[in-house]
Order: C-alpha cells, then structure tokens, then sequence
C-alpha cells in the first residue's frame, strides 16, 4: 500500500469515527497509530475539528500528536483552542519541541503560551528561549538523567525507575558534580551488563564530546556526523549540563541547511516554508529579490555588446557565437561554485585550502576548456565542408570560437570557485555565488574575452 | 581551541609517543580520545606507521578507530596490513561498517576479507552483501537484542546483561515469534520503569513502523525524517525480522543524497569522492561529460542565430540585448527547477502535484516576468533620454525587449518547474534536470521567442 493510500484510509477512518461521535474508539485507534501518521491524518481534517480532536483527546496523547505537525498549522490551531486544553498540551509537550513552536510565534502570542505553562517549565522554556535563534540552545531538550559520581549501578537504575519518565533518552546518562559541571557519560547498556554494585565514577567515561550552547547549530550536526552518538551533552561556557541534543533534531537541521544551499544554488532567497505552503506573493518575492539584481547585472552585457556595435555590423557572423561562448563560461563555473559550496558545507574544504583548489581548478578549466575548444572547432569545420555558411575566413572564426572557448572556460572555473572563498572570507553565505550569480559575472567577462580575441584573429581578415 | 588546532596536537602526541615506541602512553593516549579524532590523527601519519600502530593496537581498539575512517583509507591500509591483524579487526568490526568497507573494495580482495571473517560473521556479511547496492539491506546490523512475549522485564534484564554486549543500540529491544516475524518493539525504558514481572507481551507497542530490506535506502531516511526515532528494525518480505537501522548511518544517506543533487543541480555528474581526495582526471571527467552534452546542446543557439542572420544585418542593435533576455530565462528556469527537485526530494511533492505546480509556476513566471520587463524598459527609457543610443525607434526595442522578457521568462519557470516531473515520471532522477541543463534549454527557446517577438514588432519599422 502506497503512503499515499495509507493516510486516505486512516483519514476515513478518523472521518468515520468523528462522524459517529465514536469516542472510545476514536481514542482506541489513536492509541495504535504512530504519532506521526495521526498528525497527517489530522492535517486533513478541517481546522475546528482539529481543534475539537485535541480538546477529546487525553492530554498526553494530544501532546504526541500535536509535536508531529508542522510548526504553521500548529500556529493555526494555537489560534483555533481554547486556553485550558492548550496549556494541557503545551505542558505535555518536550521541551525541545515547545521550543520550536515558541520561536515561529509571534512575540505577544508565544508570551501568552508562555504564560500557560507550569512555573518550572515556564522557567524552562525562557531560558532555551534566551538562546540565540539558530544556537544549539535552541535544540536542547531538559529531559535526561543526571547522575553522580558515588552512585552505584542499583542506585541508578533505581533513580531512572523513579524519575526517568519524562526524559527524551534513556539510551546515555550524564554524570555531574555538585556544580553540575559535565564530568562525563555512561550509556545506559553499561549498567545492564555490569554487577550492580559498580559505581558511576568507576564506569564512566572520561572522555566527553560535547556541544556548546551558544555555538552554531550547525557545529551540532558536524558533531553527530563526526561521533555517531545519538545524543550529546550541551554546557555552558562554565562547563556545568544544560541541556542534551538529540540525533532525530540533528537530521532536521542538516536537511533544512541543504535545503537553504540548494535554493541559494539556484539563485533565490531561502524559502524558511515548504514548496507546496508558502504563499504565492512570498514565492515570487523570494524569487524576484535576485532575479532582478541578476537582471541589473546582466544588462552589463547589453553594454559590453553596445561597445562591439562596430565589429558585430561589420561581421555579423560573431554574434552568432555568442550564445554558445558565455554559456559555456556560466556552465563551467556553476559545475565549480557548486562543488566548493558543498565541499565547504560538508568540511571537506576549509578557508585555508584555497591555493590548493585554485591549482586544482585552473589544471581542470584548462583541461575542461581545450575540451569544448575542440568541439567547437570541429562544429564550425563540419558546417563548413557541408554548407559553408561562414564565409571564406572560416578557419579564423573557428580558432576564435576555439581560443575564446579556453579563456572563458578557464576564467568561469576560476571564478567559480574563488568566489565562495572570497564570500567566506569577508563573512559571508559561501552558498550566495549561486550558479546564475556566477553565469552572470562570467557571461560579461566573457564577452570581453569572445571580442578581444576575435580582434586579435580577425584584425586584417574581417574587422 | 580551533578542530584544526586540536587535530595538530593530537597529532603531534601521536608521532611524539611513536618516536619513542611508547606504546603503554600510546594505549592510553587512545583509551582517552573518541575514536573519531584518533582516525582523524591516524590519516596524518605515513601510510606504514598506520599500519604498524594498527598491529600494535589491542583489536577492539583497533576496529574502533579503523571504523571510523573513511573508506578509502581503510582500503589502503587493508592492502598494507598482514593478514592475522586484518582479520582480527575485521571481526570486531561492527556488521554495517564492514558492509560498507567491502562494497568499496574490488571483488577478489573483499572475497578474501570475506574468507577471513568467522563462520557465523561471514554468513552474516554474505547476508548483508546479497541486498542490492542502495537498499535499505546494506545499511543493517544483526546486532540487536530480541525477545519473546513471555518474557519477565527481569528476564529481558538478565537477557541483554549476559548477551547484549554486541548490540549496536540498546535502546529498543524487539519482539518476535517462533518463525522470526517481528511483532512488536519496546523502548529499554519500559523495562526499567515497570515492576520486574511484567512480560513482553503486556509491554510491547502493537503499532509496527519498520523498514524493508530491499526497498531503497532513501526511503528509510524518510522514515526517521518522520517518525523521529533512534532505531527502525528491518524486515524481509514474509515480515522476519533480518536487522535494524540506526540513525546515525541515515544521517549520512542524507547527506550523501544532498551532495549528490546538488552536484547534479550545479551540472555535473555526482563525485562519489570528496572534492579534495578525487584524482584530477576524474574530476575532469565527471565534469566534462555534461559540459559537453550542454555544450551540443548550446550549438544550437548558434543555428538558430545563423537563422536570423538577416535581421542582425539590418538592426544590429537586436544582437545588444541577445546575452539580457536568455540569461533572465535561464536563470528564472534554475530557479524554478532547484524548488522543484529539492521539494521532491523531502517529499513535499509528489508526481500526482504536477497540475498544482504547474498552476502555480504560471502565475510565479507571469509576475516574475513582468517585473523584468519593466525594469528592461526603464533601462531601454533612461539610456535614450541620456545618451540616445538606439535611434528613432527606441520605443519599439524597449517594446520588444520587455514583451520578450515576459515570453521567456514564463517559458523558462515553466519548463524548469516540469521537466524535474518529467524525469521522474519517466523513472529518471529529478536532479538530472540541472540549473545549466534547463539553462541550456531554455537558451535556445528563449532566441526564438525574442525574434519572433521583434519580427512582428519592428517589422516595417526597422526590419
């Protein structure tokens, strides 16, 4: 069965179940439904019976379902119920979820939500809220165990009996001091296959990986990639525990940063919404920002061409070529900026290695150059022994073709892959030299380049 | 410190404590650094004394740290490791990681690894090695605790503590009957918050998420996308249960997806190295074959130029804004296409969405077509009010410029947004339908456009 099957059918069983007022067994069926499936099923249900769901249902499991939604029509449902059931369900919530919806809210509303919370979670939540948007604060959860060091296995095992309920993982256990400064972590298997009596100080690890909570999150997926855990402790600039992060959340951010550098390859603005939920007027926005400083850029060319008037009206047979010249220079140097923009996001490439790429890419531009030069060549060769449409000077417009096609290659693979080192550098998004950004700067260079080289050849013959 | 700081130093231990064949500080030195910066500082020393530390290394440790170096360096060192160490590393080695090392390896040597692996290990390698290229199969371990309905939480306890050691997670555990087939899964947490007596049965979530074995890789990543778990178990087509999947090696099928789209995106085929390890003639190669087919592809801009070889004669100004008008085609179409393949790629659309897009792509290219235009004919405007470049008919070029916009434009949005649907509905990837590919693409389209568009406005006026 399809995905998509699947949702219409839990959809008309939901239907069904609403329209019979069937209570016990619409909660019968929510029970044996993951989560994640229910909220899509719920997604297609008109927003006030939504609402109504959630205020029948149990708190706990209105809670599961409501994290699984997507953080807009969350928002919308914020707005559709009433203060008593929501305040159940945001307090139901986990933290790190809270979090997210907190942040897409509008101020004066994520303060009223805020202010439904119970006062230790309220306390909480202002404090992952006073993180930096974007910082691994923003991702941590307060859910784990913390353990100290004199601690025996027993002991421990019995603590999380008692207060492990709410914690996100069970998987790993942090041991703390009495300033609950981070001394290192015990996966929970440890405890399980050791006699009981052991310590924690005598199993833990000394070792520790760990996040910072005012770093970038993204240093959060680069530390997961690196160490294969499925959670890490965050601390603060004192090194005391402040928080866990965990892998699931990690996903989301590493897709969300691929999503923002594809969309920036292809020359627009990040979306921050799904394709198929932003609005229209926000995507032609999105879109025209860089559309028209591309097009302001592009209207050097119409300059540059002004300036070849002369040449042009005397051969025509040059403008023909045009075309085929900048666009090879704007492929070739889209084929780089995007090799080194992800390269760089993945940290394979760093500010450092910049002179070892420009070796590299100058040896594959020449190389990828005389390539195209050789087809060009024998294009307009070809042409000429069947039709003989360039006239008699054909072998000169052919090595112009050829030699124009080796510079403006070289030069658009240069720049290409320059430009996010240059970007990087000065502090900015590698991921702006999009591929159309750098079309751009290559196609006006490169006209330059097409014209001084056909002065050069033609000078005499046909100019 | 800075990674690449702490690297140096590793580092720098590392020869220090070889130098002085101190191989006690040497064992000590790597009980205490996460095994990922151990094989981080291994692959800056020379390829023999990797070699040499490996064998000097208790095994464990060693298939730690081997683990986690990338592929291609774990193929050099098994060329130049003795065959007793290689063997013994490769049996502590965890079953997905050694999956990965011999998909890698050409067949003779990964047959001879093969052979080297205890009977049990081999028959589970064999196992693993059957699954297709891609498919959720080859990312499993057999590693995981099962159990059975009538079992006590104490005697599940007792369980993992004599044979959980080898189990990659062990935070969920798995139910299954007599034949294997997987009945249900139990977080370890229940078992440690619950009275010692209670069975399995009572226990265990009836609600199945799984993976299946020979379905592509990507869809599992779409699972823990949704579901947002640690661990998915993995079934066979009668509903044995044959391993499980964890998250971290879905994170980098995510990842590895995304570099491979965006490559695709950028126009050329996918590296399958990173940027900095590939040879230079195979990056070449990876680039040159699309920059060739573009290049064919860009030839006919040049037909169709030649075409219109006449007009250019008579109103060599149209040749100026040649470069202006397929540039904004084919930036507005890299646009649309990226959206497209990116949104397919997260599933937020689907091939059934096609009419939705389609609609809403019209609308994007008409708006965003007009906004060009109009700052086309500004710019046509002011250049005549200041320098007069274009002659009596100035008004007619703005003219023909801007409603050639808006044409190219609208077919460049279009054809970006659709082909991406087009690929996938005939089984091709999305991704293939690139920023130059649709650029190409449009380019030549976008040439007939604005000589038709000028044919029938100057026509009489100027031509």
């Amino acid at each position: 069965m399809s995905d998509q099957n699947l949702k219409s059918t839990l959809f008309q069983d939901l239907v069904d179940l609403l329209q019979n007022r069937d209570f016990p067994g619409l909660k019968l069926f929510l029970e044996e439904v993951p989560p994640a499936d229910s909220a899509e099923a719920f997604e297609l249900l008109p927003e006030e019976e939504q609402a109504l769901l959630f205020r029948l249902l149990p708190t706990g499991m209105a809670a599961e379902v409501f994290e699984y939604m997507p953080v807009e029509n969350q928002e919308r449902l914020v707005h559709a119920m009433g203060g008593v059931e929501l305040a159940a369900i945001l307090n139901a919530m986990s933290a790190d979820d809270r979090t997210a919806l907190f942040e897409e809210l509008p101020t004066p509303v994520s303060a009223r939500l805020v202010a439904m919370l119970s006062p230790e979670k309220r306390a909480t939540a202002l404090d992952l809220l006073n993180y930096p948007e974007d910082s691994v604060g923003r991702l941590m959860t307060s859910e784990y165990v913390k353990v100290r060091d004199p601690w025996s296995a027993r002991r421990v095992l019995d603590h999380i009996r008692a207060h492990g309920r709410n914690s996100e993982t069970l998987n790993i256990v942090y041991a703390v001091d009495d300033h609950d400064r981070l001394l290192g972590d015990i996966r929970i298997r440890e405890f399980l296959l050791c006699p009981l009596d052991e310590t924690v100080g005598e199993l833990r690890n000394e070792v520790i990986v760990c996040l910072h909570a005012m770093d970038h999150k993204e240093s959060a997926v680069e530390a997961f990639r690196k160490y294969d855990r499925t959670a890490l402790p965050v601390v603060d600039k004192f090194g005391g525990l402040v928080g866990i992060v965990t892998v699931d959340d990690v996903l989301d951010v590493a897709e969300e940063r691929a999503t923002e550098d594809m969309q920036k390859i292809g020359g627009m603005e990040h979306l921050d919404e799904p394709y198929m939920e932003i609005s229209l007027g926000m995507l032609v926005k999105k879109r025209a920002t860089w559309l028209v400083v591309l097009f302001l850029g592009e209207m050097l060319t119409a300059t540059a061409m002004a300036g070849y008037q002369d040449e042009i009206a005397k051969a025509v047979v040059l403008s023909i070529f045009v075309p085929l010249i900048i666009s090879s220079g704007g492929n070739s140097g889209s084929q780089a900026a995007t090799l080194i923009i992800r390269a760089m996001a993945l940290g394979e490439v760093g500010l450092g290695d910049w002179w070892k790429v420009m070796r590299r890419e100058i040896l594959s531009g020449l190389a990828l150059g005389i390539i195209l030069a050789i087809f060009g060549f024998l294009r307009i060769s070809v042409w000429t022994a069947i039709w003989h449409p360039y006239g008699e000077h054909w072998i000169l417009i052919a090595a112009t073709v050829s030699f124009s096609l080796i510079g403006v290659v070289l030069w658009g693979t240069l720049s290409g892959s320059m430009l996010p080192f240059l970007l990087k550098r000065v502090g900015l998004d590698p991921a702006t030299s999009s591929a159309p950004f750098v079309a751009t700067l290559v196609d006006v260079t490169g006209l330059l380049i097409y014209f001084a080289v056909a002065g050069a050849i033609l000078k005499g013959a046909m100019l």
